[in-house]
């Protein structure tokens, strides 16, 4: 049975795995650990043997003992401060979250010298400000980080396949694009965008007025439901050291999006850019190829766009 | 009159700088911090105002204070881990102490708005495992760091680009190839084969002995008063968020380097590899081109291999 560390607990991706692990009757065990407790049982699965830990991570003690004690045979790293934003805001603090954590990890497994699998969960954000001629982008294309947060990615890449080399670690790299889903928070613009349509159709609008960043930038959202089966594939079947993009191979404008949800929800909608939201600088477009996850791993995506925004509603009708 | 700060002040770059400062009869004001007392007197100069203090870098109040207090206008940042084979011993430690520091640093000068240059002393070892097709090295070649400290030394350097681009701060960066030269500690190989052969020459021996690491790897090994009139030209006129290779343009390996050093001493060697020196993997020849630096800065190197080893020999002479 598969004994899963996963740091990063409490966020969104983690309880899709979970639920993946349940839907697809896989009998594991799951250590989760974060900083915040989770806003979800842990103890409403039959298949999967879940508990939670608060730790501190780059607290290198907790980390050796938790390692020490559990004994994982997978560990799902998905700890990270994923804001872009939040990264020019505090780079330091992004930025040393985003690695040094990672590497507590890595070296209490490489000193316990564990038969452990590790996903390390990376960002296209580390591909950086290409041209559309460069798009879709593949996992041999030129890395050009422009944020705090995209260099702290591509950093635990180079870290991850350092260790690989240099270690003999089992570790399988992704390049994950920006994920969409349910029980996402809404610091992140899609899920921020359908709370906003939802709560005003609840206050019995029939149009939203939106404060958005810069809606023109494309992107590859793929729904955390492809997510995690793409993660469980990996750690069956990735091979040692390689990078995989995980995406969904598609762009869509910010823009697009709204006018989608707003569709969807049969409202109107007004978009107004406020200063707030702007970065200092930002990557035009990201559109990734999956060619090389679907021809070794076999996965593919299986929810379209539309279905993500359309279970978004419902879950923000759930919540509101 | 510039206002220099040097971090990593004990080590023996800032010595050769103090003294390029000097008979170059710049006048200036240095402040070198390090956690390390340096070895030699900083009030031996005429026109450098040197002072000293003992500064944790990894602590974001010291350092806060430091540049708050001090203002430079200057920052050449050396402090770092700057051993390849200790990162492979104690991977987080290096790790840290070669990005948080540079972050604690440019943290500062930003929140303050400071008109300061910084020079981010970057490493060869970003460039990896090349081929000997792909030398001499040139700075648009792609990197591929292979030990922990590469990473570390990568992650600076794309910091830096992201603090110039998104900050429009004053960064200018440096990769640069191995350094010999004077006061250089025995950690370093050709320092420690100098000292061994000088001890043994002293010892009334005509041979000496020597345990090294694997010997047929080619460095480019550039005289650290070339170094530092490099540095100092990149302050000068160096161009905002470029990369700069900092080196001789000529290969030698570590065999051929010793065999001058008997040749020069007059003596017999016998070498024999000791696994505690090899590392996990390493960079078989590195080979820079300096052509960049020479035809944007006008620097060119001065100092051919045979003076630097001669000088080594002379100081180690001096203190044994």
């Amino acid at each position: 049975m598969g004994k899963y560390l996963i740091t990063g607990f409490s966020g969104f991706v983690s309880r899709h795995f979970l639920d993946y692990l349940e839907s697809n009757k896989i009998n594991s065990e799951v250590l989760g650990v974060d900083l915040l407790t989770p806003h979800f049982q842990t103890d409403s699965y039959s298949h999967v043997q879940c508990s939670f830990e608060k730790v501190d991570l780059l607290d290198k003690n907790q980390v050796d003992n938790l390692i020490y004690q559990f004994q994982p045979t997978y560990i799902l790293h998905l700890a990270s401060f994923s804001s872009v934003a939040f990264s020019w805001k505090d780079p330091i603090k992004s930025f040393k979250n985003n690695t040094n954590i990672f590497l507590n990890l890595l070296e209490k497994v490489r000193g316990l010298d564990l038969d452990c699998r590790i996903l390390s969960i990376g960002s296209s954000e580390g591909y950086g400000n290409v041209t559309f001629e460069e798009l879709p982008l593949k996992e041999n294309h030129d890395l050009k980080p422009v944020s705090p947060y995209a260099v702290a990615r591509v950093s635990q890449e180079l870290l991850s396949r350092v260790y690989v080399d240099g270690y003999n670690m089992d570790i399988v790299i992704t390049r994950s694009f920006n994920h969409i889903g349910t029980y996402q928070r809404e610091i992140f613009a899609v899920s921020s965008f359908i709370k906003q349509f939802v709560q005003a159709k609840k206050n019995g609008k029939n149009e939203v007025e939106l404060m958005t960043g810069d809606t023109s930038v494309v992107r590859d959202f793929l729904d955390v439901r492809d997510v995690v089966s793409a993660y469980y594939m990996l750690f069956d079947r990735g091979k040692k050291g390689e990078i995989y993009n995980v995406c969904s191979g598609h762009g869509v404008s910010l823009k697009d999006v709204i006018d989608l949800i707003a569709l969807k929800l049969d409202m109107g909608v007004s978009v107004s850019v406020n200063e707030r939201y702007l970065r200092p600088q930002d990557n035009r477009a990201m559109i990734g190829s999956n060619e090389k996850i679907k021809l070794e791993i076999g996965w593919s995506s299986t929810i379209p766009l539309e279905k993500s925004i359309e279970d978004m509603v419902a879950y923000w009708n759930s919540v509101l």
